[in-house]
């Protein structure tokens, strides 16, 4: 192999701006501790995976002469019979409107990431602007900054709360600045939200879509549902914006996974798009970028729909993820955060519990808290990542998927501890 | 549900830019005829694939406690034990330096067409230029005008040979026209190339690189290799880019893929990039994109690769596409094309036949003789498709890959039936 010295190479402007990870950066100084426990990872729990079901379905799908051979290449927009079973998940959750979902207008994605990529391809140049709720999904905006758009906050309370009239205000304060045309789309992680759990009930969603209106900003809006499956006692109420009346005239993309909730390893979700022009660009980028989501994985995850395994499977799954959370809950309130000024909500479902220090303290990658962490075998994603705008510094996100019970108990400990001698 | 009339949408100039795949036009011309077969689809043969292997397999994957579990999230760029075996399987071909690949130069992909669109975003800004081989495979002609980029031809011989000085003086002209910096990269097909079959030889594939190094343009090469396995009788004896002393001095990326030989329905690709900048860039858009290619995808070709079990499968594959490619190639000899002036190579491996049509004669989509093909029952990709500049009209792309042996005969002998018809 040849090794020539390594030559500058004049890069795209997308390269120029895109940058790894920050949570890679924050990994890779974990390494200095092989002892340390993680609760920044985003895994699921091995324990909850569907194993044997996959087996099984497997079995059956690799017989000779089925209709639409999984192994073979499928459609770029995805399998007929699982598009349709989207529809049909995504009626059965309560409050949608049941008829009228169409399956022409659902796209299979590798994870509903992709979608969210496609999207942003599809609607926006570099410059323009996403508006995103403060705290907000951090891959997301650095998949944005990636992109070289700009993601700008919606002022949201201390639980990630929409404020309509902060929202009216950003509006304004755009439209003044000259930049309305470059507002492109607004961003909602709108049940049980990573990373503040926080979900979106149908009147402050509707409050969205009456100040949007009202300051004529009539933008696509994307949905990110990707939690809403993982509640813990009883589903989200709110309807989607899909089915909601206050978002009849907005142009409307609601994103769905079966990777997080069900098998992550698989890598399959969905796009449900409501208008038709902004499907057809999506679709054509994703031919360009793979010509389809694995048909295999489609066919298994179709087959786990039809056959009820998948509603069967998620209650085993999220009395597992409930137990998870009570557990870090309780720790974390015997660790005695509260009596030193922390703040946080007991989730109601998704993977995360959103932790607020007591104003002024410094949480972020470069904090001394965040070092001690490391040193004392805990790892969080510092809140700070969350934010557009880079402010506050005092949050922390806790997320309990991956590791076991026991383990996650010392993990929550060790934070504890620490928090402890911060608070000192 | 809502529907509120289809309201125009400011999208982004990459949208405004891409068209849906022309092959699906022609499909669904194609439609008006139910009785049509396809040597136009470049699907694989459902006959070969390896079902009860990935039943097996996918049975030991899905047991407890395997270490990295394959139903859970792995790494972006990949999994560590198939990036090895990759660079093992890489360095298996003839002539390859068997030393010296490096698993951390690989990156597994969705398929090798995910890795040519990372590597055109990384390198490319819109405008720019990249050369591709006459005729090349249109998903790239396709994927590059979707990326707002400028493919422009290398002149080639009638067989898809490198024309050298045709390169020369392409980028001289490209030069004299004050474009020398926004060419970015050259593509070639180099091994039983879509849609021509033809190989570059060791000789032919370093006099490329001589001219471009005496021209100046020490351009990223990339070698797309996806038909390198599916040879007939022998391996194709050129060695890679990746070891060849001639391009030492490029950047090069090297795309592979087990979807297209083995399984199309998993699919599962790699790149394999010698630049430490451009390929920490392709990573940092995968992962914004999807955060890595299904793990269980993986997990399956790894212990695939690893037991031994593609090789084996790949000898029964070849025997089986080897045997369809003769049988083609007998339908349109005993059809009488040759006398009536078709020119074509009988291929080596791949899954196409390139036709050249006599001088003069319309094969592109608009054609009377497209339409009357498939009012005849036959369907086929036009050439011209595969041309940057769109010239010449007289080719055409017959796929042997998906069609049974008996319609693949009627296939052939339908469209042997309509050349008569024109040449009469």
């Amino acid at each position: 192999m040849f090794e020539p010295g390594y030559t500058p190479l004049p890069l795209s402007r997308l390269s120029q701006a895109i940058r790894p990870p920050i949570i890679v950066d924050l990994m890779s100084r974990a390494l200095a501790n092989p002892d340390v426990l993680s609760l920044a990872a985003g895994f699921t729990d091995n324990e909850v995976l569907p194993r044997v079901m996959i087996r099984d379905i497997v079995a059956e799908l690799t017989r000779e002469g089925l209709p639409e051979e999984p192994l073979q290449y499928g459609q770029n927009r995805g399998r007929e019979g699982l598009r349709a079973l989207s529809c049909r998940a995504l009626a059965g959750h309560p409050g949608e409107q049941a008829s009228g979902l169409d399956p022409e207008k659902v796209f299979i994605t590798n994870g509903s990431q992709q979608a969210l990529y496609l999207a942003m391809q599809a609607l926006c140049d570099p410059g323009d602007i996403v508006l995103v709720e403060e705290p907000s999904y951090f891959v997301c905006l650095e998949l944005l900054k990636g992109l070289r758009l700009r993601p700008v906050g919606i002022p949201c309370d201390a639980r990630g709360g929409i404020l309509t009239e902060g929202l009216r205000e950003r509006l304004r304060a755009l439209d003044a600045a000259g930049e309305r045309s470059r507002v492109k789309a607004i961003y909602l992680v709108s049940y049980f939200c990573n990373p503040s759990s926080h979900s979106l009930g149908a009147v402050a969603k509707a409050a969205v879509a009456g100040v949007l209106s009202e300051e004529g900003f009539c933008l696509p809006v994307i949905e990110d549902a990707a939690y809403r499956d993982l509640y813990f006692e009883a589903p989200h109420p709110a309807p989607s914006i899909l089915s909601m009346e206050a978002f009849a005239a907005f142009p409307k993309l609601y994103l769905g996974t079966y990777t997080k909730p069900f098998a992550t390893g698989l890598k399959v979700g969905f796009g449900y798009c409501t208008h038709p022009v902004w499907l057809e660009k999506m679709l054509c980028m994703k031919g360009h970028q793979d010509f389809g989501t694995s048909h295999f994985n489609q066919a298994i995850i179709e087959r786990v729909l039809a056959q009820g395994f998948y509603a069967e499977h998620l209650a085993g799954v999220r009395a597992h993820y409930a137990a998870k959370a009570t557990m870090l809950n309780e720790v974390l309130e015997k660790g005695g955060l509260q009596q030193s000024g922390w703040r946080w909500e007991r989730p109601a479902g998704g993977l995360v519990i959103w932790l607020r220090g007591p104003a002024g303290m410094h949480l972020g990658m470069e904090s001394d808290f965040c070092a001690r962490c490391i040193a004392a075998g805990v790892l969080y994603v510092p809140g700070d990542l969350c934010f557009a705008e880079g402010v506050p510094k005092n949050c922390a996100r806790l997320a309990f998927g991956s590791l076991p019970p026991d383990k996650l108990r010392v993990a929550a400990e060790r934070f504890c501890a620490v928090a402890a001698e911060f608070s000192a």
